[in-house]
């Protein structure tokens, strides 16, 4: 008998690119709130859903995974990586929630949780600059007046590029957040004829437990999204600028929120 | 409406990480056959197929794709890419038919077409000796006599490397050959008690349509299968290695096959 | 005694990032000739060398290399690298003569070898479309109409993209040429006083041997070269675009011509 | 007229591969002591040192590097890159010394400020666990009994692994550090008949200034050095491992002290 909770499912079950969750997940996150056209926005949003408004988000994280057992974070090659989401204000029947279009990670494994998730997952690589506790010119401090950089590059292109000033503390997170995001899980049908019947077409809610979060800082930010061949992230580029934020962030998770079927043609 | 065969899904479907089929191919080979434990095989086939022989095959393979429209080779960062495939001697009822327990490619987009498929692919770096066409002390030649190597290399550790004599030309390819493989698409559930009940969980068999082959070459091989903690690759090494074979293929794939259908819990 | 031809130097002298010459190379080569504003690409020649004329090339090439004893292609890993060239067209006294203000390489073992000739190497991502010997709609054939790309991205920024249409065979290569091309060894100092005293600061001439050449394809040519905010490949852009060349080429490399000495101040 | 620190020189002096000094740095460090052969190591050491014990170090570190105008740190794809680093125990004339047999990192720009300084720098992959200030299953904490493990990947093989686990706060360094070590600055030259005769070849001490600690934890270590066809670390292989430290460092460097000069035959 094969096992696995993905592909490769072998004797052992020791091969799957993915566990079985719990999935545990902490991050260092450089985000950016802008406002784009609602309008765009809203040509965005899988049946089921409209738009709140058209402020989205722009969250750079440099991440660390590590599955229920032993201590996946000593293999830092499989555990590591790094990620650029978009994210926008939506709404689902009377209750708001974020939809996210377009996000790019820089490893499989990642890519893979996120698919079942049904996050819209791509390979993409993504920069952020990093505080450090001693002072340097090689680093911004930790308060106030410190600027921080992210930048996205997919297939080669710079895609995105941010910095942010931190000026102060808050108690709020940008919004849109991540935390309970409405996703489209999506698995394509091959057979002749059913090309456009999918297998899997399920809008859910992202499930997130034991979420900690570290002090939030707020400043300026400047943000840029450039053109690409390949994709429709410029059609949200920002019509205004608003706030950028830095703040560190861990979560696990094993469980998804169906929040309506599609039926299939 | 969203459009898309994949996602990400957009309001002009141009997001897509994988467009819809026809998917065309072309690719450089170096493969290796060899002769593996049986009884550790046939523990790696999953239900619907049996064990035919312990044969093995070894396919290291530069690839070149395009879509139907336009010309995607004119952007070589995305068309390009190279993978290592592992494929067992199986049967389905009374029909010999290859199976694939382990991929390795170095792209999203090939691993997407992949998992659609029902390829277990992962990412990880495939390098492959090439030949020219003009007499140098940095290649081999194109006939008898030519040596070239190849190499796998998963998550910064050598996986597999090999390397082929050529001797002389054959008409028959490599045994197991990837062409109407048996492989088992597979999506998992995400939903708290549903892990070990996919969404997704079918047996097919590949199809490619407009299959070309070069003047294929045969001559001794060596391969070498490192032990790697993360997936049980090592439990199918040699116990014999027989021929390397050298060629080029073309294909296309828009249809697959279902098997057999497995009954979700 | 600590042995080998560069760093790292050890007791067996097997440890070398790159080993004594001959250095064997055979590469597929995407070249475009186009001319520059002559103003500026005067600007870019250094002492000793006078301009020639605004016309430019830029080579895309895919290289196999090999040292002197042994099959190092056998290991692709450390023997395959891509690279992109631009040439300017200079004279040195009456001879006319290529130099080299930019170039590009995807890995250290090329990047050493060249520092050492005095080609000014950096790290960038080169793609260049594959022609095959098969008919496919994944790729351009190998005659009169074929078309194929190439890509060069510096740091996740798209620097320089090509398309090129043959269309005859021609017996000249592009011009101006990479044989023979005029180059600049230099290594700086770091003792404080020293910065601007560099330890080499020689004008040399390329010297390589056994050139053989495949037949040599010609056609039209596209060119774009991108604002890049860490370099100023951009100020020798295109002023009009004159032709595109496919072919092969293997030389050996294991000497220079020194061309005249720069006194240190 | 051409300026530039190094290569590419050009007429703006925008292009050059690294600025002049000074260079700001500031890194994560992982490291880890131990004992290996002495009659190995001493066979390590250039001409003009001599060995003070078998006692080595090896560093992994995550740097984030500035220029001394600007914040280049907002450009984090150019300044932030990974490390490793190897060091003996060595004596020069009466003063201990540590030497750098091999030193590898991920990014040209580090790798050229390396050679211009001594370092015998080559391309590699390093990876270390990170800490974080939140309680997560997917980090270590900071403090006693935290766990971080560390790598080294070379072309795509395995070439060290480390584990350190922290037990308490220490007021020493590992020993040898890195800090005024003894390095060797070498140009080969191309010319036939002087491929043995090098244009730069100098003993050297790094200096740095400006150096900042944060707190120092030390705790027990395991490390492995593997094979590798490539290079001779595997010479200098633990006989005895000691222990492991985990600090952030901060400096600048812009000078260099010669220690003697060879005369070249």
């Amino acid at each position: 008998m094969l096992t696995g909770y993905t592909l490769p499912r072998t004797p052992k079950g020791a091969s799957s690119l993915v566990p079985a969750p719990p999935w545990h997940y902490i991050g260092n996150v450089l985000a950016v709130e802008y406002e784009t056209d609602p309008e765009k926005a809203a040509a965005f949003l899988p049946q089921g859903l409209s738009l709140l408004s058209g402020q989205c988000a722009v969250y750079f994280i440099e991440w660390q995974y590590a599955g229920d057992t032993g201590k996946d974070y000593l293999d830092p090659v499989v555990s590591q990586y790094r990620e650029t989401i978009l994210l926008l204000s939506a709404r689902y029947q009377d209750r708001p929630m974020a939809y996210c279009p377009f996000i790019w990670v820089d490893q499989d494994k990642a890519l893979m949780r996120g698919l079942i998730q049904g996050w819209p997952k791509q390979m993409g690589e993504t920069w952020i600059t990093r505080s450090y506790d001693l002072p340097s010119k090689a680093a911004p401090g930790n308060g106030s007046g410190a600027m921080l950089g992210a930048a996205l590059s997919v297939g080669g292109r710079r895609q995105a590029e941010a910095v942010v000033t931190l000026e102060t503390e808050t108690t709020s997170l940008p919004s849109p957040t991540f935390a309970g995001s409405a996703l489209v899980r999506y698995f394509p049908n091959l057979v002749q004829g059913s090309h456009d019947r999918p297998a899997v077409h399920e809008l859910v809610q992202l499930k997130s437990r034991d979420v900690k979060l570290s002090p939030v800082w707020k400043g300026k930010a400047s943000l840029t999204i450039h053109d690409h061949p390949h994709n429709e992230f410029h059609d949200l580029k920002p019509v205004r600028v608003l706030s950028g934020y830095k703040f560190t962030v861990a979560l696990t998770v094993d469980d998804l929120a169906p929040l309506s079927d599609f039926t299939l043609p």
